[in-house]
């Protein structure tokens, strides 16, 4: 075993050694063996042999970044490490999930899409003729509706919570698929029709009513997701990919497409996903994310462990379009800068900003906001009780805030602020 | 065990069953548990309940990409799926590797870079200092400068190559870290230096020479790749990224970087990467990546099932900026057509192009050739003989042919061409 007692461990005793450590049963495949091994690093690397090359790549041992399941016996989503992620991409056993009767197994060669209702020629698509239309790819975020609502409540809100806990369900990836406007060229819309139904293939049978204007405009028939093939946890073989729209209405496990005059009211667009608000009312089709923003460092539970320069870091994001501006406040709101973007700033995509401040070691609290290309600003907490009453629970786009003790203790202000 | 036969299976059943495969000791994980049962998939997935969130994602069962090695037990390099792969974006897993002796094991805590010779202030940089410097992050692509060396032999040219085994030394990935500049105006840099050298904490101690002009561009110290920290075959915890560069510039592993007046001729930039042209004199710091292009789809061993109309697909790049145009030659290269780029096009990063045709049946010969902002055009393989001898061993980016035979086989033709 490479340690800093054998540095000049000859490769060949090297694999010897975790073939025998295999061999023993200790541990089954080599990558475990590796891990096992790699948990005693050399002193001087340079002396030692390294591993050989692998078909599959897995993490440091040291790097092990995972979903956040707040409940594992029951639970229905799973959060995206937002603190532990640089760049705007998601890996893809990192992407949130959020599943309404857990994930189905479907095979690739036996999945079919049904494209009916208001068009000219209705038609079953397989899988393998679906990828022999024109294909495209698009950088776009993807956010659960229900994403930060856990700090809306002014009588719960908490203070030890971290981003991930918080606003976890986003999540960025390269998609890839069909547009759904080829298809339903291929088909033939009838006139009069106005809304498509999308049906997933799960056992909730998962269905969303989504505007005929905006899936011919810019959605996806989704099979690829950076890269590769699209997981079985985002849809596998297929889901529709409606960039900017709030999550749920991007059906997983696309089996069936209806070309309609009206919204369909399907269950899960009544009994969930609309907004109740302050004047008795109720929001039906809130269906655009709104422009919104998250500091991801410093954040719950990182300390600071000196004064000095430090960059503030996050994600900015717009259903609507590109964002152009994203501030930063390093003394609770009274003052904003411009942050610094990283580009390119993609539309409907997550951007990068970062700030440096000088952290002066006292009480600090800091914010950001976002600004989209309509002129959309992140709203306070205050500016969304107001417009939409305190019983909604979707859409939750205020600005966050995190407060530094002069411990270099960072948590969660909001509950100061209001 | 969900299956045809048991459609009604409760959750708690397929738990338990999950958890009997387990207890049994055929399998030791519910991954691989849930990987044997899925081989079993449901006829109609909307009666069963699905399986539960994850903390972390795994393929699909019928989705298993892999990088290629072709001398397992020996082998330095490992080759990305490029046939696999949509969009632009590699996943971490199946980024290519090519290493000098192996992947070091370091911990991200004793990891250390000195940064000195003529700069002011020579000074030694731990990982969470290089972490507090403002980030910055790039798609880029990675390339060997030994890619597509298979097929520039004359006497040995294969019909029978895929894809990944021509050109799968090629990779995209977001890159993040720190600008090279912003350590280097810490360090403050010498009037008269004008290259850096660059070595690896690996084994081999890899080093490369790189123009400071370079660095000081667009050069970043790498900690980031995909939103995740870098795997270790890619350099863990730190890898110099130069975009567009020949990979081996990018050294993994980093643990200094002298400043210096002059190239330092290391045994890794004499013995190696140095180009013999046909006259006799040897091409040395030949860094930059040409303009280059390849057809992903259909490549061998694709079997095209039937005439009619395909899109042809495939990635263009360019070391020296964006690509401005792809074309495809339906006829052996006779005449061309414009393909579609998919957008964005970003400096030094890959680009996706499609190009639709109506595959007559017939004997077809199809290429592509790319450009670069530059203007500078892809070569056939008779104008890279012309200008540098067929001795040379790196950077043959020289147009690739397809050929698709009557019978839908496709196989690699440029053997025909010349």
């Amino acid at each position: 075993m490479p340690s800093a007692e054998s540095p000049k461990l000859s490769r060949r005793r090297w694999i010897t050694t975790t073939s025998g450590v295999i061999a023993a049963g200790l541990v089954k495949t080599q990558a475990d063996a590796i891990q096992l091994i790699a948990q005693e690093a050399p002193t001087d690397p340079t002396k030692v042999p390294g591993r050989l090359v692998s078909e599959i790549g897995s993490r440091a041992p040291g790097e092990q970044p995972k979903r956040l399941i707040r409940a594992p016996a029951l639970s229905s989503s799973s959060r995206t490490p937002l603190a532990d992620l640089m760049g705007t991409i998601t890996p893809a056993d990192l992407h949130f999930e959020r599943h309404h009767a857990g994930i189905p197994e479907i095979r690739f060669e036996d999945h079919e899409l049904l494209v009916h209702g208001m068009v000219e020629r209705p038609m079953v698509f397989r899988m393998s003729e679906l990828m022999r239309y024109p294909q495209v790819s698009r950088i776009r975020f993807l956010e659960c509706s229900g994403n930060g609502g856990g700090v809306y409540n002014r009588e719960r809100m908490p203070t030890e919570v971290t981003v991930q806990a918080l606003d976890g369900l986003l999540s960025t990836s390269e998609w890839t698929g069909v547009a759904v406007s080829t298809i339903l060229r291929e088909v033939g819309v009838r006139p009069g029709a106005n809304w498509v139904l999308a049906e997933g293939g799960d056992s909730a049978v998962m269905s969303r009513s989504v505007p005929l204007e905006k899936v011919m405009k810019d959605s996806i028939l989704a099979y690829g997701q950076n890269g590769e093939r699209i997981r079985p946890e985002q849809g596998y073989p297929l889901r529709l990919f409606n960039p900017g729209y709030e999550g749920n209405t991007s059906v997983k496990w696309l089996r069936r497409i209806e070309v309609t005059d009206q919204p369909t009211h399907t269950r899960d667009e009544t009994s969930k996903y609309t907004d109740p608000l302050g004047d008795g009312t109720v929001r039906q089709f809130s269906l655009v994310m709104d422009a919104k923003s998250v500091i991801t460092f410093p954040s719950y539970p990182y300390v600071l462990p000196d004064k000095g320069w430090w960059e503030i870091r996050g994600l900015a994001w717009s259903g609507r379009g590109r964002i152009t501006r994203v501030e930063v406040s390093t003394d609770g709101g009274r003052n904003w800068s411009d942050a610094a973007l990283e580009g390119p700033i993609l539309d409907k995509s997550t951007v990068r900003f970062r700030h440096l401040f000088e952290w002066n070691g006292r009480d600090t609290v800091i914010l950001s906001r976002a600004t989209d290309e309509t002129g959309y600003v992140q709203p306070t907490v205050e500016q969304l009780w107001e417009a939409r009453g305190i019983r909604t629970s979707y859409h939750q786009n205020h600005q966050r805030a995190w407060k530094i003790a002069r411990t270099g203790e960072v948590t969660f202000g909001l509950g100061d602020l209001v």
